[in-house]
């Protein structure tokens, strides 16, 4: 599958340009384009700016303008922060990244262009693109450069991210308990809370039972830790019993 | 409803903090926390950062730890970078402010926690917050602090975002033909076509129509476009009709 280019058009801030090979690097874009940079090239901010994604820096290429820039491109979004009156389709980051996937998977070479800091894109850049691109945000809207190719980059990465919305790692000296390992803990802290007269009065024994062993369901505690709350509960009942209404 | 309070826990850079509050305002999110930040506080670094965000920074509180910065609160999640061998739910950013936009909903106060530059969050910190939330990577894996806020922030936005994936904004001078409109520039556009021999042979005749028409429909025209289109068969066909093969 091809990846989208990232097509930086007259970018000012060699900071910019570095920060934007970074966010691409961390979701896995690598094709950077830049037309007609400020200033000379290789440019020392971006390096800076770029820590390891200096191979990315490295492969960009140079370009005088935008069409020279896309030329080889079948489909092609323009990010812009507002809309510009024109009658063309505006796209959300999450809508166009699912585009820009089924397109490359189909082999189309895709790419995404960023507007300059002082300006964005011109009109007549915009109207190069296929559609456009805005990412939304409060009525307070001030993204540069760099965030707006990290949003653009993350949106990427996770239209095939396959991470589980929530997890909990367990190595392997952290297995689940089996649930007799769970009904020995039961049985032994309400053994001891029964015997400490924690439990009561005798009617509600059966609700104060159910609604700690709903606690402890819900930590969902490790085999360590179980073992672990066992050991809390002998040190914590020891010597205790004496003072116990009985 | 409440709105989570980002706690950056001793930032080190005034950049960072700045582009926390900036990254912040753009997504609806208010609330700067600031445990023991580097240097003097105000911080002119953070100030130029900001930019149109410094009602934020002005509204910062200062914390001497981390235990007081969110004693406040009753949900807490500590972002982190990598896995840190405790058993402790890491969610996605999506996931995460799902939980936080149902718990805010129902009252709850909360907040997010960003550990500094250098080193992340503590184990010590981390232990304090019901989970870890860790943004998503390809094996480069780099985001500073300002970005980290950024992804979460914008993550918070959308999900209460109510902007459509795809929209055309049709204007007060831009607005949709009609069918009749649209089939009368079909119409103009065949009769000139089969005048001029370009529906040859016959027999592809219908097949070729269909094809034109499907294109035209993709565009998705607004009725100025239509007449705009029209304007343009009648300026190509001008004269034309000498030469048609009839």
């Amino acid at each position: 599958m091809t990846v989208p280019a990232v097509v930086l058009s007259h970018p000012q801030l060699g900071e910019n340009i570095g920060a934007a090979a970074r966010a691409m690097k961390n979701f896995g874009l690598r094709d950077l384009r830049l037309v007609n940079p400020r200033g000379a090239w290789p440019n020392s901010k971006a390096q800076a700016m770029a820590v390891g994604a200096a191979d990315l820096l490295e492969g960009a290429r140079l370009f005088a303008d935008l069409k020279s820039g896309i030329g080889d491109l079948n489909l092609v979004y323009a990010t812009t922060a507002r809309e510009r009156g024109v009658t063309k389709e505006v796209l959300t980051p999450k809508e166009a990244v699912r585009r820009l996937r089924l397109a490359s998977a189909r082999g189309a070479t895709c790419g995404i262009v960023f507007g300059n800091e002082r300006a964005g894109l011109e009109n007549d850049e915009i109207s190069l693109a296929d559609a456009v691109v805005t990412i939304p945000t409060s009525d307070f809207s001030s993204i540069n450069l760099g965030q707006a190719v990290l949003l653009v980059a993350y949106e990427w990465f996770l239209s095939a991210d396959q991470t589980p919305a929530a997890r909990i790692e367990h190595g392997p000296v952290h297995r689940m308990p089996t649930r007799t390992e769970l009904f020995q803990l039961f049985e032994h802290l309400e053994r001891e809370l029964l015997e400490s007269g924690f439990l009561f009065p005798p009617d509600k024994r059966g609700a104060m039972i159910r609604a700690i062993r709903a606690s402890v369901h819900r930590a969902r505690l490790t085999y360590q830790e179980v073992q672990t709350l066992r050991g809390m509960i002998v040190a914590l009942s020891k010597g205790k019993h004496r003072v116990t209404r009985t």
